[in-house]
């Protein structure tokens, strides 16, 4: 732990950005960082859609923050929710009534899905963003399955998977579920054909993957069409319920409605007084503080960082770490200043590239000048996602389950638990 | 499947009796075999403590019933609750209101726990029988240490763990409960001192153990001490609420309280209209058939089945598969005595011994003439647990897990998921 006269330093959210500030301040005695969390596990969110397909379990894809930690002693781990900041007096409310005082605040509190003024769709078609999300969505996938099996006059409707929103995240989900429902499922029905399901990707824009250069998208279509994913670009929701979803071509009855469109950041812009964009980010300055609160820090998701000329940084790991990281320099520098006064450069975002995978063999990267399709990307895309995986054990772990899922069929976690809808 | 002049066979529960009787017909085209369960996976119950301890993660000790049955042709897997049966009419009723007609039944439907008369305890202190139970209760644990490193005043109450019932359950849970304080925790905590956790074991009866032999039970209490685990004997459990338990000694504060005291069998024997025992099991035929209903088996849990002098076979996983395979035997030779006649000989258990494990590196093993404790039984129990998990990559997979977090003291699943009270 780290002396009284240290430098209090509060971190909201164990997520990429949070983490990775607190790795880097950890061992450092100057600083007492109190790492908050609603959960006790950070989520490895780019897999989120395998634990939501049965493909890897929840285990494999989150460790407990205080584990993470182990090795940190300058860093006090706390389970809880922060529902206000009192940015005058410099403390973090947290919803059981406590207060935490703080020297310097960082707000790396993510996002959730939104849908668009339509909260009450919510019900009917889940978003993903926890573990509990994948857990829920990997029940209502695997149970349509046995709702068609015990009523085969309903299997078109129950086998019908409707998934709004063709970013990376709806183009992972319609890849895995169309391959769960041809190649692992096929031959352990007896009244429903598993591969007649239909899987059926919506998107408002005129094309998929928005992210992506036009040809990797093109490819990325193929590859979906290959695995007898239905796409329709143009496809803006305009209704929602229990039976399925309703586009401008009419209503498409699916039993399984999954929300990939859109997000909403934390509320940090309200905790603070700050002025939000559009989806409610903070937009910070150059060193990533909030505007009029240079000890407050907004990184990751939740913060509107500018890029390259009309962009923000995208809201992906390697985004909010680089953030992480580079303000555990400007703090380190803060302490320093008192000596030498040297202030820290300007955040820059540097982009290292996008991935997306379709289904089993293929995947796309886009490296800007290099892009790279097929088997070939696949395989990259498997063995930087096992060598960003924190701890060797998870590693050896998840190479083991995609391996033997991949050898043999057969996805490490269908289970259905709780009370899936 | 099965031809329209198969015999309709139907499986009720798909635990280890359901499953193995289904495992040894699946393959014969005489009969047309429903087997139904609550759930799609069937769950390795022996192991649930463990994944109640974070110490195995839930997918590695279930698996889907309908993957299980994949090279089960006469077999459709059929996710559905049992309502009742009409004995009369032959048909077994569901909740959704179908009903299934069939020429034999069989009723594997298994135990819940049972609070004596004081179903409003339940919330307080949850029982373990369900991947779900397992996964709640792995919550509560996290969470008290979670909620004593932000409330360290609190911390003796919140720290303090009873596990009502000292069978091999209780025991297992106690120990585990104990080594993950002691050991896997004991480093990661600010405020509190993770190792000063109470685990305290209450039993109603004279002994810990009292299915095993008093020299082992012995053997159990001296590894529980030296785990740190307090063993109160004849010491029934009063009363219950939210911040713990009573006995005729006082009150207990303790902020988690787990239920490993007894057992009511499922409503099997009300299904049937026939006279239960004491927790509700139906007592059985010779042919483990129920009384008056020679074409309706009851095996497992739910079954009263005689065994030797003043005892019934006990519940267990051996058990069950063995009763399992004898109705197997049963039935095909119902097939055959159209031809020739010849009765199957009633069934006789084959006790082949009782395991229970204390935390790492000791166990107890109970073979009647041979008597194992210490390491060697520890290695052994493993090895039996991992020879009757069900597929080459579970054994795989719980193998490693239990190589790593033996090797490293870091359990695989510390997670909380879910709304852990």
């Amino acid at each position: 732990m780290s002396g009284a006269g240290a430098h209090r330093l509060v971190i909201v959210g164990a997520g990429f950005g949070g983490l990775q500030l607190a790795l880097k301040l950890g061992r450092d005695k100057r600083f007492a960082i109190t790492l908050l969390d609603r959960r006790n596990h950070h989520t490895f969110q780019p897999l989120l859609y395998q634990a939501a397909t049965a493909i890897l379990p929840p285990s494999q894809i989150a460790w407990p923050i205080r584990r993470l930690m182990r090795g940190r002693p300058s860093v006090t781990t706390r389970l809880g929710e922060v529902i206000g900041v009192d940015a005058e007096a410099r403390e973090v409310r947290l919803a059981d009534g406590e207060r935490l005082a703080y020297d310097s605040l960082v707000l790396a509190t993510g996002v959730t899905h939104a849908y668009f003024g339509h909260d009450d769709w919510a019900p009917f078609a889940p978003g993903l963003k926890t573990l509990e999300d994948a857990t829920a969505i990997r029940g209502r996938i695997l149970m349509a399955f046995e709702r068609a099996e015990a009523h085969p006059r309903q299997a078109e409707a129950l086998l019908t998977f409707a998934i709004v929103g063709a970013g990376p995240t709806g183009v992972e989900l319609a890849g895995a579920i169309a391959e769960l429902a041809r190649t692992h499922l096929k031959d352990e029905f007896r009244h429903i054909d598993a591969r007649r399901a239909r899987v059926v990707l919506l998107e408002a824009g005129p094309r998929i993957l928005p992210s992506f250069a036009e040809d990797l998208a093109a490819y990325a279509l193929r590859a979906l069409h290959e695995l007898g994913v239905e796409v329709r670009t143009r496809s803006p929701v305009t209704a929602c319920d229990a039976q399925g979803v309703v586009t401008d071509a009419g209503r498409l009855d699916a039993a399984t409605v999954i929300w990939a469109a859109g997000v909403q950041a934390s509320p940090a812009a309200d905790w603070l007084g700050v002025a939000a964009d559009r989806v409610g980010r903070v937009p910070v300055l150059p060193d990533l503080t909030a505007p009029g609160h240079p000890e407050v820090f907004v990184i990751g998701d939740t913060a509107q960082v500018p890029w390259k000329a009309g962009a923000v940084a995208p809201g992906i790991a390697p985004a909010a770490k680089q953030q992480g990281a580079y303000v555990a320099r400007v703090l380190k520098g803060r302490l320093k200043d008192r000596l030498n006064g040297r202030p820290t450069p300007p955040f820059r975002y540097r982009h290292q590239g996008s991935l997306a995978t379709i289904g089993r063999n293929r995947a796309i990267i886009d490296f800007g000048a290099l892009r790279l399709t097929g088997f070939l990307a696949w395989w990259l895309w498997g063995v930087a996602h096992i060598y960003f995986l924190i701890g060797a054990r998870s590693r050896l772990a998840v190479s083991l389950d995609w391996l033997w899922a991949y050898a043999r069929n057969e996805p490490a976690a269908r289970l259905i638990t709780g009370k899936p809808k």
